[in-house]
């Protein structure tokens, strides 16, 4: 994880992969058989803490865009997970990248769960009914994704968290409220 | 600027580019001695060119917004440039990148110039002098780069230019209005 997202797939080397994990090369690429399978199993790792992370069932509604927020406090303190991802997603829409189908099954999956949490929202009656919820969505997680790259280049000019939330509580029209 | 876009900085070659631009490898090192040189080289034409592409001064106060969503609506007709810039800025992040300390001028930059068109807005009347034009600015700047993601791996998801309208309007409470 950490080759990959100090220096990004293309110019990670197996041999700094081998040595940081105490293994050769050659026992690397007995786990993993290539480069891109060891990328793979890497992104499919961090999925598998992310959701680990969310406990049972996501959060409903508000909540689930409340847990956003907090996902943005969670990486201003995870420099390395966030450049992973930032680095990774960007790279893969360049031709034949290993990671390519990934990120993009990775937005589709990303969207649908934003877009069903704003659905909820509507059905409580906690945000209006006109709610263009799929546009809603790719803003909000298109702010976030943006923010990284700013954040990571000049750490002390952008404020992850509040920016995040304020543009939800634009979009919206209301504050997530508080986790509880 | 096609190969650095499609293969990204560190899985450029230069054989590739001397083909396409039909010099020799060493006709290439001749104007830029490095592969770092000729990014550069690129990074700044482009500038220049969407220097040039604003006309004599940038609009101001709102005007310079309903730029932004125009910028948003060129983009989605000139995909390799905005490839160019996705890959490349997230690269960026990378250890050593030679493009970093560009980037991160060109976000100081971007910010700022976002900044000045908020408070001149601010001055006119147009939005409330309460508005936080920094993270307003971050948040402006953030979501186009995040959509450019999602759109660059699935043009039927995102809407670029609707989404950043929209963002655009709920964060400082009123519509940009179209250019006169």
């Amino acid at each position: 994880m950490e080759t990959f997202a100090t220096r990004g797939y293309h110019n990670a080397s197996l041999a700094e992969i081998a040595e940081r994990s105490g293994l050769t090369q050659a026992g690397v690429l007995h786990h993993f058989r290539t480069k891109a399978g060891l990328l793979t199993g890497v992104l499919e790792l961090r999925d598998k803490s992310d959701i680990e992370a969310l406990g049972d069932g996501r959060p409903r509604g508000l909540g689930m865009l409340r847990h956003l927020v907090d996902t943005a406090r969670l990486n201003a303190e995870r420099a390395g997970i966030v450049r992973l991802y930032t680095v990774l997603s960007a790279e893969s829409v360049t031709e034949g990248h290993p990671a390519q189908e990934y990120f993009r099954s990775r937005y589709t999956g990303l969207r649908a769960i934003v877009v069903s949490a704003l659905r909820e929202a509507v059905d409580a009656g906690e945000v209006a009914s006109t709610l263009p919820v799929e546009s809603v969505a790719n803003g909000i997680i298109a702010v976030m994704d943006g923010l990284q790259t700013q954040w990571l280049l000049d750490p002390r000019a952008v404020d992850m968290v509040e920016t995040t939330e304020r543009v939800i509580t634009a979009l919206i029209g209301v504050r997530p409220p508080p986790e509880g």
